[in-house]
């Protein structure tokens, strides 16, 4: 918007070395950005050193927040006030990622899609363009808890299909996919797929109707 | 309760000019009070330079938090580690808003009421006096979660009225109406109004009993 | 790991005077470790100067996250970004409390036990060894919501014993037991104690069945 397309780095803000800071991009007091992971001898993530990150023009990064290095912010993203995105995520543009939420490692977020305040968005997820993401959502992508060998191979994060939408509160199980347009009311516990344009609620998550016509991001 | 009462703000702080500090106000570690919000370009907020935030007398604003500009806090008022207050509240006295816990634009909160840990109170939310929010509630303000147009003018957060109790990890439907004195369980998740005075549980929530004598807050 | 076992504290973090720092510690940008709490005046919580933090060897604390004095964190934990843990805890060897979550006060956490994202574990919990708590897990300990003078005296966090499971955003009333091995399902609010390696799901939570042999630390 600015005349000034340099990027602004609040004196109190760390950017590391090698970070990729597109025009008009700003970094607010206390954030962090291209901070390598430290893990935990246990940890099953993967160990290398990763690339710098790469923020695109006008994309904000807000107080206290955290961006991990191997990760790629398009432009004008908005990370909120304390919130976090670790490495080898791949975030679209015009993504917002509210207050205090977090997005997991290898996590893909396509363009416009909004991911509202204290969400959590579990390693290895597939979120594609326009979703909407309440706060408080709670997704997951472990069935066995941490337990048993196999696990490994089955770990996956959900699949949300473009313009569906996940309210408030709700909890998504292992590797359920939502579907396009779908419509997942507050506090569902959601156990398995999703069918497209479909409106779920309730604990397990069971279909109610159809998502009317006049919400659907183009007639269908 | 010091003699001293002058203000007390940590050297890692960030009070931005014009911010109003009562008496023996504390302000610690790495907080920020008083910042400007930085909207996206497709927020529907309202855009406007706001004035400076107000803290009475005796308030504390914890390590990390965040305290937005146009925000007035009454008396001893506890804003929790890592907590974050946006523009445009008004916070009653002796009111504690938890470690972790957001409270969103245009919200009004009565005096003594306690918000817990990790909470999530929504925008356009009216929280009266001697409300307690238990750690992780969720509260939503958008039936359409962002489409169509006439989302704009439906928009509003919960109302919850004087003595109402809402249990940890509750989630309450836009726009519900919370009951003088009612108890809303743990995990209950509340599609419609609540009557004074009752509890209710589940999800969706269903009325179970009265508020037991003993429980309220004077005799009915 | 590194040949180098002295302590490694980020010139932006603040370690408060008497703070024990074993061998090998990591402590990362902005994170704040051995601070006293600010209590309410309206607070229940105990009033005393604490003694000073205790971090074993190899243990992490990561940014913007805050450990109080008082607290004793073993041998090689992770405590992660922005998380918090509050005065009085012991927490065991190995144990990982993730992104963004709180133990609060006077709670026992076990070896190896893993505390997700954004998780709750509220004042006067005793988790075994071996737990797994999922992101966003709620706990609660008061039955009254800060009503009642009894309620002092009946303040109950839960106990999850030994190699129990907790799924993503579930909710444990306050007292609740969790029994050895016990598997509660993403998203269940627990109403009562759960019985050993069994596994519960819903709101309220109901038996579904027996956790399977090959997820069990050992055999049974």
């Amino acid at each position: 918007m600015a005349a000034s397309r340099s990027p602004t780095v609040h004196p109190t803000a760390i950017v590391y070395p090698g970070t990729v800071l597109g025009d008009g991009v700003r970094v607010l007091e206390y954030a962090v950005i291209g901070k390598q992971p430290v893990l935990s001898p246990r940890s099953t993530a993967r160990r290398e050193e990763l690339p710098p990150a790469e923020l695109g023009e006008g994309t904000v990064v807000s107080t206290g927040a955290v961006v991990f290095a191997g990760t790629e912010l398009g432009s004008r993203v908005i990370v909120g006030d304390q919130a976090c995105v670790r490495e080898r995520c791949a975030i679209g543009e015009d993504v917002v990622i509210g207050r205090g939420s977090l997005v997991e490692n290898d996590t893909t977020v396509g363009a416009r899609t909004k991911i509202q305040a204290e969400a959590y968005v579990t390693a290895y997820s597939t979120l594609e363009e326009d979703v909407f993401i309440a706060p408080c959502v709670v997704t997951t992508n472990d069935d066995f808890m941490g337990r048993t060998e196999r696990r490994h191979e089955l770990i996956k994060g959900p699949t949300i299909r473009r313009g569906a939408r996940i309210g408030g509160g709700a909890v998504l199980c292992p590797g359920v996919e939502i579907g396009e347009e779908a419509f997942v009311g507050a506090g569902a516990v959601v156990t398995k797929d999703v069918p497209a344009r479909t409106v779920v609620v309730g604990n397990p998550a069971r279909v109610l109707r159809e998502v009317p016509d006049d919400e659907l991001l183009e007639p269908w």
